[in-house]
């Protein structure tokens, strides 16, 4: 590994030339010795691109997972699925290749203008998909008959977007997706909080540190209601006022005058928008407003469920996907300093839009991205590092096939063995106190004439010989 | 769901037409009072990639898991993952989507030719990776020197290509690999090998039903050397010589004798590879030949490690990977039905066709698809139904809060619930052995009134009843 010890050196290396032109590339001064040639910093690397020259970085915006943030990840998508286990859904998944058809929708919002599509060879629009939402609901149209609802599913896969990379924005993220099919009520939405909140528990973070904002879109459209805005705005009305926070109030307001909204309409919405309380929202409704019984009705599940002290009213919060219809609902920490960790709510009309009869469904999406960033910050990071049982370690070269027949054996009884050669005794020690080893099984030329070994427990130092037979 | 009741309709669904037009689409005579608008079947759905159509189905070649496809899925990979621990393996992972230029290699490989790449907005020449291998270098040289050699690596990732489309063929398939680098010696080979002949063990499959043939190219390398072919010639004679079995002798022949090899270099090549016995290789090509004393040390560790019956040389044995460099090997069905199950070998000059200094490498990649058939075909697919431990069922509709604290205390306590309401009592019996629910707890108003619920152990019919806050 000596060439690439250099960190310039490491950042860009080169593919052999595949014609003899060598354009784009100027030789690292340090390397002159050997046939390597890089850019002389990283920051050049976007010119990088022309054929002859490989990155050492994924694509921009990608990530590697070298063990150690495997490791996390594992750990992380672990707990989504024991949580999602205890919540009984069921684990799908799909191609992160899908027909851009799926994604195509006109309420501009973000997520549709940032697609990574292109055209395949065989000339179809595909993307590498934004959300994994339209395709659940896909799979449940095409399952049709066979499947009883209420479905409750669950998916953990990759996400991608593509825009102009910004400084620590990624064109990918993982996203654990739970989303119930076939359920009008708002146990749907009670249930899927609570799983929730059982992640949050799992990972040590308390009410203290993150709660959940809820509302419901029926709030909206009440409102568009009271002032006779017809029914086609309203998916355009909800992705503008989630601009709110991003955008200034005026240019909210403007953007809603243009879709023809009357000025008054839209003072209307925006001080609805400002509702924290429940009480409050059902004086300005009225009484007998969906919204408004939905949401109490959430609150007293809440209760029972017993994490009333995570969530909280919050009529701002109306989320970013065209196709919410009823409850929406965000985690946040409460220290303000982080985006949305996750976010989700009811879309009882997706399945219409793609020419099926509709089924109420409701889901959230949970990222991998947020979640670290709020473990970090808390000291909430487990201490991850390996664990091995066994290093098996022949002393001499002439005792690598009794090492074998020791390794083997070990590794049928469930035992993981880093079998280990051509290193010296202090080496391995070293590594073993690295991977944390339990044992260390020593094969020496004297102790294997007896058919012994040498056992050397890591934690306590005893060391005994014991017959390799008898090897547990 | 009633609208995907019938199968034409379930197949293709239409996206509500962004525009007026609705070209390409023909109105299904069985629909013609709702708005879905189908093909009348599911053969001419190739025609329906306007944009206002979208498929049920993902796009073509690729797959969608539903629950009982999943649940193999994740039994198959967790036998991936419990080998890799076995066998001492750190996971790592890369992102699906690659650089081209990492995949740019000039033998002809098929491999390269079904690159399913395409140019990004930003107009870089990015490939969905049709394998791991070469991520798996570009992350070892990225890591540089603060890893310490050997590295032991596995990943399970989904791998594309980009072909015209045949019955059967995928454009995707999951891939678990396997890759130590830093062993120049034939060990890491063995290593490996135990971790395929550990996998087919934990899956019932034994070595009367599957073999492993291995050699090395080093053999042909003797071979070239012998008729003092030109170093240059030797990857492209092996990706020649690997479609022996799939085109014809002639045609492999004219092939060879086309690089520029004389015939007589063309038949001893393959007179050698039909060789089926090591001691008969040495014959050929005389004493001191590294691909001998190769093949000979790694059948000496296969009796130490115990799997010396799984594995037999057989000189034809190549592999399709331009960057193999000595022992390569491939697990088959000895019915000889289907395609090699497995495949791998040592690739020590990778590295330095990414520009780094080499590091002698050897891995396999095992992929989701053969073994699967395999499996099917010996009736060694296990039985893997859904297994929830409690269904939560109130009684009564307003009974469903005490239903929530009872549920949500369960899961609290790990188990795995699923609450189920607005059913009847038979459906919800009907559902509990569908999903195997091992108990049943009914929330009734007399017993709820007295703080108890009533418990059903399903498999007993045994029926009790228990306080809900004793409930375990």
């Amino acid at each position: 590994m000596a060439s690439a010890s250099s960190a310039s050196l490491r950042h860009l290396l080169l593919l052999r030339p595949l014609r003899p032109a060598r354009r784009l590339l100027c030789v690292s001064s340090s390397s002159s010795s050997s046939s390597v040639l890089t850019h002389g910093d990283s920051s050049s690397s976007s010119s990088a691109s022309s054929v002859g020259v490989v990155e050492l970085n994924p694509p921009r915006g990608t990530r590697d997972f070298p063990p150690e943030d495997m490791r996390l990840r594992t750990w992380l998508f672990d707990n989504f699925r024991e949580v999602s286990r205890l919540m009984a859904f069921e684990e799908v998944d799909f191609p992160v290749l899908e027909s851009e058809a799926l994604f195509i929708r006109k309420a501009g919002e973000e997520i549709t203008q940032q697609l990574y599509n292109f055209e395949d060879k065989g000339g179809r629009r595909v993307v590498l998909r934004p959300e994994i939402t339209p395709s659940l609901a896909r799979l449940v149209i095409k399952q049709g008959k066979s499947v009883s609802l209420p479905l409750k599913w669950f998916t953990i896969g990759q996400c991608w977007r593509y825009e102009r990379m910004t400084r620590g924005r990624r064109r990918e993220h993982y996203q654990w997706n739970m989303d119930i099919f076939g359920m009008p009520k708002v146990r749907a939405e009670a249930e899927l909080l609570q799983a929730v909140v059982l992640l949050f528990q799992r990972l040590g973070i308390t009410s203290s540190d993150v709660g959940i904002r809820l509302s419901s879109r029926k709030v909206l459209q009440a409102v568009l209601n009271m002032y006779s805005i017809p029914e086609h705005l309203f998916t355009q009305v909800c992705v503008i006022v989630d601009k709110l926070g991003k955008l200034s109030r005026e240019d909210i307001e403007k953007e809603l005058i243009t879709t023809g909204l009357s000025s008054e309409a839209v003072q209307g919405i925006i001080e609805v928008l400002s509702l924290k309380s429940l009480s409050k929202l059902e004086e300005v409704l009225g009484p007998g407003v969906e919204a408004v019984s939905d949401l109490k009705k959430l609150f007293s599940f809440a209760e029972q469920y017993g994490y009333a002290d995570w969530i909280c009213f919050d009529a701002s919060v109306v989320r970013g996907l065209a196709y919410y219809t009823g409850v929406v609902f965000e985690a946040f920490d409460r220290e303000g300093e982080l985006r949305a960790i996750c976010g989700g709510g009811r879309y009882d009309k997706l399945l219409s839009t793609f020419g099926s009869e509709d089924v109420p469904a409701c889901g959230f999406g949970f990222g991998d991205a947020v979640i670290v960033e709020l473990l970090k910050e808390k000291g909430l990071l487990p201490d991850l590092s390996r664990q091995i049982d066994d290093i098996v370690f022949p002393l001499d070269e002439d005792l690598e096939e009794p090492a074998s027949s020791v390794a083997s054996s070990l590794r049928k009884k469930g035992r993981s063995v880093d079998l280990v050669e051509d290193k010296r005794l202090k080496w391995v020690f070293k590594h073993a106190e690295r991977i944390n080893a339990s044992r260390l099984i020593l094969v020496g030329k004297s102790e294997w004439e007896r058919g012994m070994v040498r056992v050397k427990i890591l934690s306590t130092r005893e060391e005994f010989e014991v017959s390799a037979g008898e090897l547990q």
